[in-house]
């Protein structure tokens, strides 16, 4: 943080001075326009002048507990300065638009803060599931901190698979009480961030049951530690759940119940309730809970691109100034960036990151939408939002694994330091993998609407825009490298997969499996349709959301930003090279791309688009001053480059 | 390491009950005969069975200065237990051959011991590169810790690129003393083991200089502390690098000279010598030095088998216990190993952890045959080996750490706690993507070689029995699913690739670029032709060694392993599809892979393919079995499933 008063080294100014782009410009659309740039920079300018959120001796040197306690004293600080700090100048919707790019909390906890549930799921859960009275006594108590609170679903035993949560909530409607059970060990609760220590209130999902019938899953919020001695309460266990490879301070914890009792007002009613005799009154439609689950996918979204954009600034700036070998005699040691191998493990990092932005910008509009028309109880885009976040959230999150990974790499030894802060990074990043919907079980859901929707349009009925491509029966004659012609590409692939998913679905249940044996022996290829169909819109929509939102731009601004949907592009296509060649040498899809006689005719030339790939090389000053002109992470921000065992380390 | 005292859990041990092969049958074959299991099993049992090498509370909850006094606590009592223990029932050969599966340190130091670099490189440095004199002064205070000693070359910023190197010794012949400086901030050493507060001497390469002329980079013995006081020498600037992602117990630090004066037969002289008078006498061949640096390149081969089948081990365990989801009503939730995309993620894993074991000792091999020839000034096969060792080196290392992250993420929220021990073994696998020759460097080192013998081959001469299919020129007229055949189509893939750098790198040099330039501008092209190769080699290893090496196996045996074979040649194919695939659709290649009116025919079908790689469902107990069985690793060696937070968790 004290960055901005250090010489900044001579490398790296001298790429900062060949930027020919605006950098105030792009930072502004980026933000969402000069008002959004500037409400964050005065946040970030409020957070980042406190002394007392600076760490005197670095978190990794200290021991698991006074990681903790550290972090809880970084979180009450936090909240002083920024806790009651309700900005009236923005509308809910520009609020929440520049939540999508704060990174300021990053900035101060590493492994994130011990009330990052309690901000984020605890308050959202009541707002979603409270009735009326419920929301008000609760959030009132929630935002002046007189409780702490957390969310608990995930159990020892249980993740994806919320009907087979164990925890019970029986109604006594002889003292209007829900009486809470851990039946087994497999039943504990386990992860809620904040519950090891901090938080002394939980919302509790638990199989409830009500005159001996199952009323399904329902949240409860349940006191789990005394407010004066923050012991746990009567018939509540809980722990910390242990060290992990990030998230350390969000000090996840487990929560088991023994006979423990909670007032019937406790249930959050307003879905479903259950009455004082215990009747049971099931919610009018059980995908309304959708929403809040929904919504976090599309900030995970926003919070890849954030991440992978710190990653590649600290590779980028760090190939700027490190020099290494020296190929040609008498001449002094390159930039490593000069080297065509780092660009090539760097650039795409930074097209990601932008792709990530405007995907998830572009859902985001469509949660809004979305979120809308289920107030007027119209549910039919809710399948198609569904679909959308499940498959893109599994794959920008294993992407921006990969390519965090990858900067953390380009970076040599100096990488796998924790002063580079790549592999805190990483531990961020690769933990949304499996949190919020493990990856693997994302894609099969959203195979499922693809199976669907391949079948209908078999059947010549219409599905939904998203998917509309399916129904193209048009051939390909020609391998086309411009962007519209490789999505073009990507649609065939995963239009191929689907048909290909739906043809072993049939063989496998004509041999006499059942169809879910079937599904379970096509899934590796239903996974592999679901990444293609989420590559199809990752490309489309980073190229057809520049083409509108850019046209104000400045055409240095728009040149650079062009030069990153082609980086893409190219790059999926060489890395997609077999999929997209396949259907020209076989007839197993169902969906032909391309007539036979065109099959052998320079369907594509991998060399020349390798060529064309090397805008890498032509455009490594716009694309590497993307990050190096203290774009995407403003320089002041991001202090990890300061290599902290040797202040003079000649970085800026 | 109290797993055996313990129930087993149910699902683990009907898994166990179904496996077919001999276990100890397989368990000698891998450590190379019944008297190696033997050996390795006295080892472990006395290093095991010693209290005080158990951690009382996990390294992960202490601070960094506790981590490493715990570690230091634990080498000492290692030290005494196995230090002086020197087995005269083995030779030479034999030893190291165990050595190459010997993990029982790692069951130890979790983040390996601060004696590390002490009883390797130190060690080695001094055998291989003193005269008589000076080895058997050494290596008497070696053996006997009179000495604690590390290795020190890589500086600040300096690592791949030796030549670079900064710290000078300049001969003064009036004192007969070399004076150690290091002229600037970069030019400290950086990284070596032990150096930060455990080593009390350092072998250090440093540019040397004598009668005003550069003597290039030669190895120096210097006392770094006091053996008393432990404080630095005169002249003499130290210190810890500083917290990392693994490695931390390891003491990594930095070390700098400012006019620090060490007697002259402080250098070691084996190879090159300076007199008295400052007369420097250069060694007869400077690649004699390469042995060291190989050998321990071929030692990863062996570590990333041993560290992917610990990863492999443990997920599949977690797999076969792990209960989720209900595909069919009224059916118990499935182990989750039943899953098709499950057995898609982990036995991959198993099968490369077995090609590995494979292609370490085939490189071992042939490193003992290159080491006798050296003795006898013959060096023709040096170079095959360098560039096997090198490609193969980061090959394996790159993939290994893939398969393990993806054993990690298999294990859902589980694999990212550390008592899961997945996230530490990842740490100590990525390592080996930079350290001993940064990966991508060590492609380029073999990719020249490959070049060499692309343009030997087109001038007709013989090259090394490893690149001699570069210049086979048949034509694979049909695709063949075999093994066999599907390393016949890696060998066209590589040879297509090594043909279209030659091709490129011509091409730049038309066009006007020096040598250097046009190398840079293929240099991801170069990357990747080498990759192809390492590919070839790996591939076509596992399966000829297979083949003669399991002739005496019995038949259960060798069926699971021949599995393995499959599994893992079945997964590249398909996995490098587009590689297959390209020859038939374009004329880039120079070597053109079949004739053009067979490229529409059948080519390869990428359905028919998978289906023959769900062998993996076929053999599902089978494979599972491998780690299931206790093999790869014993599982009284690894606790890392005992859940420390849960003493009941339910797995063994």
């Amino acid at each position: 943080m004290d960055a901005v008063n250090k010489v900044i080294n001579e490398d790296l100014q001298k790429e900062r001075d060949k930027c020919k782009f605006n950098v105030a410009e792009l930072t502004a659309f980026l933000d969402g326009g000069d008002k959004f740039t500037q409400k964050r920079r005065e946040k970030e300018n409020r957070v980042f002048s406190i002394q007392g959120l600076r760490d005197a001796v670095p978190d990794e040197y200290m021991s698991h507990k006074e990681r903790y306690e550290n972090a809880v004293r970084k979180a009450v600080i936090m909240h002083q300065t920024l806790g009651t700090l309700e900005d009236k100048t923005l509308t809910e919707y520009e609020t929440a638009r520049l939540a999508l790019r704060a990174t300021t909390s990053s900035a101060i906890f590493k492994e994130n803060s011990p009330l990052m549930l309690h901000y984020s799921m605890f308050a959202n859960v009541i707002e979603g599931q409270g009735d009326e009275k419920q929301r008000e006594y609760w959030l009132k108590k929630i935002n002046n901190m007189e409780i702490i609170g957390t969310y608990a679903q995930t159990e020892l035993g249980h993740g994806t698979f919320i009907r087979g949560l164990e925890t019970t909530a029986e109604y006594d409607p002889k003292t209007e009480e829900f009486v809470l059970n851990s039946p087994k060990l497999t039943a504990y609760k386990w992860w809620p961030g904040g519950l090891a220590h901090t938080a002394n209130h939980c919302v509790v999902m638990a199989h409830t049951y009500s005159q001996g019938k199952s009323c399904g899953i329902q949240p409860f919020m349940v006191q789990i530690r005394d407010l004066e001695t923050n012991m746990p309460m009567k018939g509540v266990k809980l722990g910390e759940i242990g060290a992990k490879l990030g998230f350390n301070t969000v000090n996840n914890g487990f929560l088991g119940f023994e006979n423990h009792r909670i007032p019937r007002d406790r249930m959050l009613m307003k879905n479903s309730q259950i009455l004082k005799d215990g009747t049971f009154i099931s919610s009018p439609n059980s995908k309304l809970t959708y929403g809040t689950m929904v919504y976090i996918r599309v900030s995970i979204l926003g919070t890849m691109a954030n991440t992978l954009g710190r990653a590649v600034t600290i590779a980028t700036r760090y190939a700027a100034v490190r020099r290494q070998s020296q190929p040609k005699p008498n001449e002094p040691e390159p930039q490593i960036l000069d080297y065509v191998t780092q660009q090539h493990k760097l650039f795409i990092g930074i097209a990601s990151s932008h792709a990530y932005y405007i995907s998830c910008f572009w859902l985001w509009t469509l949660y809004h939408r979305v979120t809308k028309e289920l107030a007027v109880g119209n549910m039919d885009n809710l399948a198609e939002l569904h679909a959308l976040a499940c498959c893109l959230k599994a794959t920008t999150s294993a992407d921006a694994a990969v390519l965090v990974e990858r900067c953390r790499l380009a970076c040599g030894g100096h990488g796998y330091m924790l002063s580079s802060n790549l592999p805190q990074i990483y531990a961020n990043v690769t933990a949304a993998n499996t949190y919020e919907g493990e990856n693997t079980v994302m894609l099969l859901q959203t195979a499922r609407a693809l199976v669907k929707a391949g079948m209908q349009v078999a059947q010549g009925q219409k599905v939904s825009p998203s998917m509309a491509y399916l129904a193209d029966q048009s051939k390909m004659a020609k391998w086309d490298s411009s962007v519209d012609g490789i999505v073009k590409g990507f649609q065939k692939v995963a239009a191929g997969k689907v048909a290909a998913c739906l043809a072993s679905l049939q063989r496998h249940t004509n041999n006499g499996q059942s169809a879910e044996d079937a599904w379970n022996l096509t899934s590796v290829q239903l996974v592999a349709a679901s990444e293609a169909h989420a590559r199809v819109i990752l490309l489309s929509v980073f190229k057809s959301e520049m083409d509108v939102q850019t046209l104000t731009l400045s055409g240095e601004t728009r040149t650079v930003l062009f030069q990153l949907v082609q980086l893409y592009t190219i790059y999926w296509a060489l890395e997609k090279v077999g999929d997209l060649l396949l259907p020209t040498t076989t007839t197993t899809y169902s969906v032909s791309i391309c007539d036979t006689a065109m099959r052998c005719d320079g369907w594509m030339d991998e060399t020349s688009l390798f060529e064309k790939s090397t805008i890498q090389t032509s455009a490594r000053t716009g694309i590497a001053g993307l990050v190096l002109s203290g774009l995407v992470y403003d320089s002041a921000v991001y202090p990890e480059l300061v290599h902290q065992s040797l202040t003079s380390w000649p970085l800026q």
